[in-house]
């Protein structure tokens, strides 16, 4: 009875309705394909409409991304007892979206792991909503320092508000975080080459990556809960290619 | 500049209201005080006021839970490419309330993770809101096996609903886990001693422990994201123990 027979393993288990832009694989060679802005939101559209709402995501991500964060800062090496005087500082740069208040989710969860998250956040009169839930949770948002930082995360970018990159708050963002020297993780960057104003170390993509290019780093892709039938239903077919991990490395084929 | 004086370390940073019924200890000897149940329910209810919603702290409960669960069935070894002839099987024993709602969000991320999921949940008809919304997102419940799982995840307990431990169903689920003899993880289990219908080998404790005792098994302390100030607000003074991990053993002192 626990004789198994050795059966060939199937490297492409996620199948996308369109010829993939780009395919990446992970660690174990499993093919993860890229899928377009368009399919993108529309796999989260169908995800909310079976249950999986906004705010189960943005806390799904934000603790995913702060699980990431705290190994890119040195893990259990920097956050120990024995380390209370080096508290990693980390800022947070946010755009008044719903990728915003995935960053803010992201702070928060690191700032009830010791670390002191310095939160960017452009004032604007009248707030999404689920940044001002986010912003109750965390707390007041702060000038960006003039010494250096050990991480920056960058949640201004956003595909539907490119508008946004014209104000004066962003550039002046953008000039601080390539003054300041510290790596730079991008959660959840769109996929334009020319608009980044940010090149980031690493980006962490949710769910299935975009096509996203050379300035967005390293691509790490993050489990957002999203079940199979969702994926079916927008024509995807999908076999979870996490193992036991919730954040793995993705490779350019 | 880099001359960093050695400050001694203080293992007490988190300070009860009440003298603690027991108190654990971390891996690297942080004090972690149990609390009553009262002050347990108050957390969580200050912690809603503040925007921690439910639904937020079931995605979180369920992301964490079931990270330790993937843990416990092998982690890597166990879930990866070549291995997915064996994909490993878990019960999952839920009551009709907020903790058996937990146990179908574990339920989910788990089932995202490759793991054959049987959920038992006993037929009632009008259930708790949380509990269909988490149904939609998972699946239907299934018959439990008369083959080998696993693991048991025990969901079934609940501080306010003991009745519930006098209906059929409930026997008849406890005869079942005791007949099986995978290892139980209880998530949140309540803290009486007596009542409890099935031994477990791990129990998850959710934000601060309740005084749990020997048939609990080993205890684990989970981060469901409480920002300081709820806290606060509820007399605790706080300092986080987990360090860069969400899920931490915890001993008796």
């Amino acid at each position: 009875e626990n004789i198994l027979e050795s059966e060939p393993i199937v490297y492409r288990r996620i199948v996308v309705p369109q010829n993939p832009h780009k395919e990446f694989c992970t660690d174990s060679g499993l093919v993860v394909p890229s899928v377009s802005y368009e399919l993108h939101k529309k796999l989260l559209a169908v995800a909310e409409k079976h249950g999986l709402t906004l705010e189960r995501r943005l806390e799904m991500t934000g603790v995913c991304a702060s699980q990431m964060a705290l190994s890119l800062l040195g893990g259990p090496n920097r956050l120990n007892p024995k380390n209370v005087h080096q508290r990693p500082t980390v800022a947070l740069l946010c755009g008044p979206h719903v990728k915003g208040a995935q960053g803010i989710s992201c702070g928060r969860h690191l700032s009830n792991h010791d670390v002191h998250v310095i939160l960017f956040l452009p004032n604007f009169v009248k707030m999404l909503e689920s940044i001002t839930n986010e912003l109750n949770l965390f707390s007041k948002t702060q000038d960006l320092p003039d010494t250096p930082v050990d991480l920056v995360i960058n949640c201004l970018d956003c595909h539907e508000n490119a508008f946004l990159r014209d104000q004066p708050w962003y550039k002046a963002v953008v000039d601080w975080a390539n003054q300041n020297r510290a790596p730079v993780l991008s959660i959840d960057p769109p996929m334009s080459e020319m608009e980044l104003g940010i090149d980031a170390k690493w980006s962490l993509a949710l769910g299935l990556p975009l096509p996203l290019g050379e300035r967005a780093g390293r691509v790490y892709l993050c489990d957002i809960g999203i079940p199979q039938k969702v994926f079916q239903e927008v024509g995807i077919n999908y076999h979870s290619p996490f193992g036991c991990k919730f954040v793995i490395p993705l490779h350019s084929t």
